[in-house]
């Protein structure tokens, strides 16, 4: 008795570059059946197995789902523009804003479409390696993201944040700057050592271990937007935290460091301070002044 | 048969604030004698099963074990200043610059004392709960730490960073420094979700996760300093990178949040992408830009 395999959903796929190839090579891994476009074609040239079409508008036809993995926004409306949209399912993987997505995202129904935007959480490496912990973060049509939920799944996790179509890029944009402003606080940490005898890789695993033990307070910050108590479950009070700034300061000039990425952080703490009502709260009240800016600003 | 319980090593403890409270619970649990010092009283009055002195220089007589918590510097030398150092074990958990450290740790050896100088990685709810991972610095003496191990270790861990008396407290401010960075940018995340029908306890998990996933990035900065090839093992370039910021400062902007935890960081990137020999290194030369401050900063 012989099982025929289940038919795995075919997807046309426009773009590859790294993250296109990467995902085009999941795909077919999987067994998908694959249609792409490039504008370049030689990058096609080197996927084996993909069937390859000349133009946008015959990849498009191709395949009911359509994935777009290009370089910004405007390059997915110059490829978009003179193909035929009208049933087919859009799934943007391109990094845009999240007025970009929803733009896009009407732009696509009013051509018949159903649209689905995607912010991807991992560099290329990561993709069809579940275990790289890599995902994709999806928002706007659910029916769309439900229907096609196993074959978005090949390549990387996924995690659907929403109706919205500017959702994903706006969760995307929201980790990644995060990021950056940890990557920014490790850079000064380097800083602080480096004209000291104290190898850097035997810090680096101080360093990781403390931000991994530090990164679930962002749990309490959360808790306390929500109720809008920022005295909640406080334990290094503002007013302390402000207190210690100085020897952060201090410890930089004497290091010979540049504070200029501490200090924006402090000033807004100590504003904070002393605006505020008391010093009996946690950071929180930071992320007020951030949507408040001086007027000058 | 009865066991006699191994004796413990008394401790004197100079400071009963929040974390010398707490400190002074987790021996006096372990059951090794602790005598205090505060200079309110009171605070004393409250620990049972400690012996009080009246004055520093009778709590630094009682025992060579001398542990000081205080606020600062500053109020370590007027406490120090009148009692007899000779031979005792000096252990300075007070934060201070590593400046100060050193020359508190001159200042003890020229009275004859050995010093340890200690950065405390937790908040007083950690002390006495090992499962917590709050942990101590310590650098000075090798000595000293390695015969009073295991008392030190009773309440947190313990990392011994070298002899250079300072190295504790630069390790500790680079870490908290690190810290600080990464609740700027948790900040800024959350402030664009801020206008947005988004629950931040729901976005929370998602940042920590990706927090955590981040932080060991911290491993290959390590391995690029240390080597001094900046472009090892690089995903994304820091071309790549400089090209995506326009995407996080549209989105600050249509989302009203101001971007000044952002752009400074971003202005770094920039900045070496235009110095640099080119766009194909990681962030890590930012680095080397916060050493080498412009004259005009
Ligand atoms: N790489 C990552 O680590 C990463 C991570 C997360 C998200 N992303 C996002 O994923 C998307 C793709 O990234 P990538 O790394 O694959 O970029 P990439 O290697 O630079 O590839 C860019 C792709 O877009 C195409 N393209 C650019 N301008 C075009 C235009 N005007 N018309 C038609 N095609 C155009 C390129 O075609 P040619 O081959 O003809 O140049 C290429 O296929 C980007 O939005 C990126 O921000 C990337
Ligand atoms: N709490 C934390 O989360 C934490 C975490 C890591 C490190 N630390 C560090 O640990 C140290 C103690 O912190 P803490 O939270 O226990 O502070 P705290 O609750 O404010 O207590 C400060 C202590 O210093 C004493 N003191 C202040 N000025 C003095 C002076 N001029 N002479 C004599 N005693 C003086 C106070 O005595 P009185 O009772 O008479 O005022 C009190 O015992 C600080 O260096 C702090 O930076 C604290």
């Amino acid at each position: 008795m012989t099982d025929t395999p289940p038919e795995k959903t075919p997807v046309t796929l426009l773009g590859l570059g790294t993250m296109g190839t990467a995902l085009a090579r999941a795909w077919l891994g999987a067994g998908h059946p694959v249609t792409v476009w490039n504008r370049t074609p030689s990058r096609a040239a080197t996927l084996a197995g993909a069937r390859v079409a000349k133009t946008p508008a015959e990849a498009v036809s191709a395949n009911p789902l359509i994935v777009a993995c290009l370089l910004d926004d405007t390059s997915v409306e110059e490829v978009l523009t003179d193909t035929v949209l009208t049933g087919k399912d859009v799934v943007n993987l391109t990094t845009t804003t999240p007025a970009q997505a929803r733009t896009r995202a009407k732009w696509a129904h009013e051509r018949g479409a159903r649209y689905l935007d995607g912010g991807m959480m991992a560099v290329p490496p990561m993709i069809g390696a579940p275990e790289s912990g890599g995902y994709v973060l999806y928002s706007g049509s659910g029916p769309l993201f439900e229907q096609h939920r196993a074959t978005l799944a090949v390549p990387a996790g996924t995690r659907y944040v929403g109706e919205d179509p500017g959702h994903a890029a706006l969760h995307d944009v929201a980790l990644l700057s995060a990021m950056y402003g940890m990557f920014a606080g490790a850079a000064h940490a380097f800083a602080l050592l480096r004209k000291e005898d104290i190898d850097p890789t035997t810090f680096a695993p101080l360093l990781a271990d403390w931000l991994t033990a530090m990164a679930p307070a962002v749990h309490q910050t959360a808790d306390q937007l929500r109720t809008g108590d920022y005295t909640k479950g406080v334990v290094s009070t503002l007013a302390m935290q402000v207190a210690g700034t100085p020897t952060f300061l201090a410890t930089a000039r004497d290091q010979g460091v540049s504070p200029e990425l501490l200090t924006p952080y402090f000033t807004l703490m100590h504003r904070r301070l002393t605006e505020a009502t008391g010093g009996d709260e946690d950071l929180t009240g930071v992320i007020d002044l951030l949507l408040r800016p001086e007027p000058t600003a």
